[in-house]
C-alpha cells in the first residue's frame, strides 16, 4: 500500500482520484449491437451469443426442467446459507415499506403521495468465475416486495449453454418469472427494445463488465431507466488503535479480491496501526486462491495518516467510498457524520462480506464517488412515487385565486382560466 | 381534436406515440460548450452569455441590492399568492420526511436505512416569455427541507442583464444560497465542472428547453445526477357523463398553451362528452392570449372513444401520463388502478394548475412515458438512502457460516476469510 502522511487538503482530490476509464473505444461497438437488436430482435441476440458465448439457442429461455436440476445439484449447505440470507434480505426490505402520505394542505385541498411497483424490471447477473447468485436475492427479493408484476433476469450461458445452478435456484427461490440465457450487450438491447424471447422492462438493474455498463447507459437514450452508473468497487477503512490488525487486513484484501481496479483505502489516526495492517496484508495475501488479483489492488492502494478524526471524516465525505467500515473508538462521530457513503459498517465484527451477502442490506451500492448522489438500490428502487389531489368546491374557493393570480403573473392565462370557470361556477 | 372510436388494443401503441425530436444535431453544439467550459471555466460562460443572451458580466451572481430591488418590485398580490402556494408546497414536502428504518434482521445484527441530504444541488430555472417562479418553489423548498447544504440556482438573464423580479423573489424566499445569471447549456456546464462563480453540484434538477435536456443528459456523463429526463408537458383526462365540458376543455387547453409540442388526450366512454368538449374547446380557444400555440397544439392532439372504464385504464396505463385527470363517475376504479402516472387530479374541482401551482404537490414530473419507471420530484429527490449494519459478536456467529458457504461457493476466499478470522477469535 501507499502510505500517505498528514496531505493537506488541496491534494485530496488527486490522491483519492479514481482511475478513470475510456469509453470511447467500446461505444461504437455496444451502438452497433443496439441497432442490430432493435432491427433483427432474436435472430441477432442468437448470432452475438454465438459469437461472445460460444453457443446456439433455438429458445434461450430457462426451461422448468433446467430449474429442477439446478435445484437438485444444490448442496444443503448452500440451500440452509442462501435460506438465511434471503430472510435477512426480505426482513430489511419488507421493512422499508412505506405507507401513503396523506395531508390536508389547506381545507378542502386533499394532497396525497403513494408508491407504486415499476411494472417491469429486468435484472442482469453476469457470468463468469464468481457466479453471483448473491446479487440475484438483491435484486429479486426487493423486486418481489415491491410488487413488480415481471421480473426478468439475463445472465450468459457457459459454453455448455448453461447458466451456474446456484443462479437459477437463487432465482426461482425469490420469484424471478422469466430466466434467459443471453449476457453481455445483447441482453441490455434485448431488455431494451424487446424481442419475442426477451420482454421489453422498464428499468435495468446490475452489475456488469464495461460493455454492460455501456450498454445500460445507452438504455437510458431509449426510454429505460437503470439502477445506478456502475465503477469498480471499492472500500474504505478508517481504523484508529482499537481495530484489529488482521481483521481490517481481511476487509481490504476482501474488496482487492474483486479486481485489479478495485479500489482500497485505510485512513488511520495511527501511523502504528498503519504498519500492523500492512504487516498483516502480506501475510494474509500469501494464503489467497486470488492471489494475483488481489496484490495488483493492493499495490494500487494507499494507507493516509491524519492528525484526528474529524480530517479524517472531511477526507472520507470528498472520498464518498461504496463501503466504509468504521472501527475507531469514536464510531458515533462518523456514523452521524457520514454524508457521502453507499453503507457503513460499524465497529470490529461488522465485516464487509456480512452485507455483500447475508446481514440484510443490499450489496448493490454506488461507487466511483456516486454515493455523494445516488442511493443504494432499495426497496424504493423498484417503485415510483406517484401524487394525487382531489380539491372540494370549498377547497378551490381557498386556493384558487392565488392559482389565477401566479398563472397570470407567469403569462398562462388558460391556467388561470381553469380556475376561474370552475370559481365562477359557484358564485 | 382527432377522434378516434373504439381502437383495438394492437393500435394504441401507434395512437399514443409520442412526438420524437432527433438530438443529433444538437448535441455537437453542447458537447462543444461543456468541453470549452471545462477548458476555460467563466471566460467561456462569460462569451457564451454574451453569445445567446447579448449581455455581457464581470460579475455573474446576482447581489443582494437587486434582490432588495425584486423584493420592491413584487404586488402584494403576488406576494400572497406566492406566500400560500409556498406553505402547502412546505406542508406536502414536510409530510413526506421518513424516520430511519432500523431491524434487528438476526440476534446480534442491527441493519438500518437513513436519509441524508445531497449537499450540493443545482436548479435549473428557464428565461423566456414566462418566468416560471413557481419552478422556483417546487425545487428550492423540497431541497430546503431536505437539508442540502448549498442550493444553486442558475437562470439566464434578459437583453439589460437582469432575470425577472418574481424569480429573484421566489428564489430569496425559499433558501437558495446563490443565485447566478447564466442560462441554457452554459449554465449545465458550469454546474457540472464548477468554475470560479458557479459552485459545482451533486445533482442538477428543472425544466428547460432542447438544449438544457441535451446538456442535463451530458452532465450525467461527468458524474453529475439529474432530475429526470425532460420532454413535452402532456395530460390524459378521463371524463363521463358525470364531467362538466368547460371545465375539461379549460383543463385540456391549459395543457394545450404551454407549447405547440404539448400533448393532450381526451379518453372517454362517452360519444356526447367528446362532442360536448370539442364545443367548449373552440368557444375558449377564442379568448386566450396564447392561441396560436394552443391551436396548434390541439389540433394534435386525440379524443379516444372506449367502450368502458376497464379497456380506458388499460389505455391509461398503457400511455402513463404526466398529468391524468379523472372526472367519472367511478374515480375510485380509476384511483386505485393507475399503475402509471405523475401526478392524478381527481374530480371536477381539481384541475391540473392547482397543481402547478398552489395546492401543494410538486409540478417537475416525469413526461414521454417516463411515469413507468421515474418518480416526480418529492423529498427524497433531494435525499440518498444509506445503509448501516452493527454486528455484534454474538451476531456474526448467527450469520458467519451462511457468509462463508455464500462465498465459497462465489469463488472469493478473503470474503470468507473475513469471517473465518473474526469466528476463530471468539472460540
Amino acid at each position: 500500500m501507499n502510505k500517505i502522511y498528514n496531505p493537506t487538503p488541496d491534494t485530496w482530490a488527486s490522491i483519492l482520484e479514481r482511475p478513470t476509464k475510456t469509453v470511447n473505444d467500446i461505444e461504437a461497438t455496444v451502438k452497433e449491437i443496439f441497432a442490430a437488436v432493435q432491427k433483427d430482435g432474436d435472430a441477432a441476440v442468437a448470432k452475438y451469443t454465438t459469437q461472445f458465448d460460444g453457443v446456439y439457442f433455438e429458445n434461450s429461455e430457462v426451461t422448468a426442467a433446467e430449474i429442477e436440476v439446478a435445484i437438485n445439484t444444490i448442496s444443503d449447505e448452500l440451500t440452509a446459507a442462501i435460506s438465511l440470507a434471503k430472510a435477512n434480505v426480505e426482513k430489511f426490505h419488507q421493512a422499508q415499506k412505506t405507507t401513503r402520505v396523506s395531508i390536508e394542505t389547506a381545507e378542502g385541498v386533499q394532497c396525497w403521495q403513494e408508491k407504486r411497483p415499476i411494472q417491469k424490471v429486468g435484472l442482469y447477473i453476469p457470468g463468469g468465475t464468481a457466479p453471483l447468485f448473491s446479487t440475484v436475492l438483491m435484486l429479486a427479493v426487493p423486486a418481489k416486495i415491491a410488487g413488480c408484476s415481471e421480473i426478468v433476469l439475463c445472465s450468459p450461458p457457459d459454453k455448455n449453454g448453461n447458466i451456474n445452478p446456484a443462479i437459477l435456484y437463487a432465482a426461482n427461490l425469490c420469484g424471478v418469472t422469466k430466466i434467459i440465457k443471453v449476457g453481455g450487450i445483447q441482453a441490455i438491447a434485448g431488455m431494451t427494445f424487446g424481442t419475442k424471447a426477451i420482454p421489453k422492462v422498464y428499468k435495468i438493474f446490475g452489475p456488469g463488465n464495461q460493455y454492460v455498463t455501456v450498454a445500460k447507459q445507452l438504455a437510458t437514450q431509449f426510454g429505460v431507466a437503470i439502477d445506478m452508473p456502475a465503477g469498480p468497487s471499492e472500500l474504505l477503512v478508517v481504523a484508529d488503535d482499537t481495530a484489529v490488525p488482521a481483521f481490517v487486513a481481511s476487509d481490504l484484501l476482501s474488496q482487492a479480491e474483486h479486481g485489479v481496479d478495485s479500489q482500497v483505502i485505510l485512513v488511520s489516526t495511527s501511523k502504528a496501526m498503519i504498519d500492523a495492517v500492512e504487516s498483516e496484508i502480506q501475510a494474509q495475501l500469501e494464503l489467497l486462491p486470488r492471489k494475483t488479483i488481489a496484490e495488483k489492488a493492493i499495490a494500487n492502494s494507499k494507507s493516509i495518516f491524519v492528525e484526528n478524526d474529524s480530517i479524517a471524516l472531511d477526507l472520507i465525505n470528498e472520498y464518498g467510498p461504496e463501503h466504509f467500515i468504521v472501527c475507531t473508538a469514536n464510531n458515533d462521530f462518523y456514523v452521524d457524520g457520514i454524508q457521502n457513503a453507499g453503507s457503513v459498517f460499524i465497529g470490529n465484527y461488522t465485516p464487509e462480506s456480512a452485507g455483500d451477502y447475508a446481514s440484510g442490506t443490499n450489496h448493490t451500492l454506488p461507487t466511483n464517488g456516486y454515493a455523494k448522489n445516488y442511493s443504494g438500490v432499495n426497496l424504493d428502487s423498484f417503485m415510483k412515487s406517484m401524487t394525487f389531489q382531489k380539491i372540494s368546491e370549498k377547497g378551490i374557493q381557498n386556493i384558487g385565486t392565488a392559482i389565477e393570480v401566479m398563472a397570470e403573473a407567469e403569462g398562462l392565462q388558460a391556467h388561470r382560466n381553469a380556475v376561474t370557470l370552475r370559481l365562477k361556477s359557484l358564485e
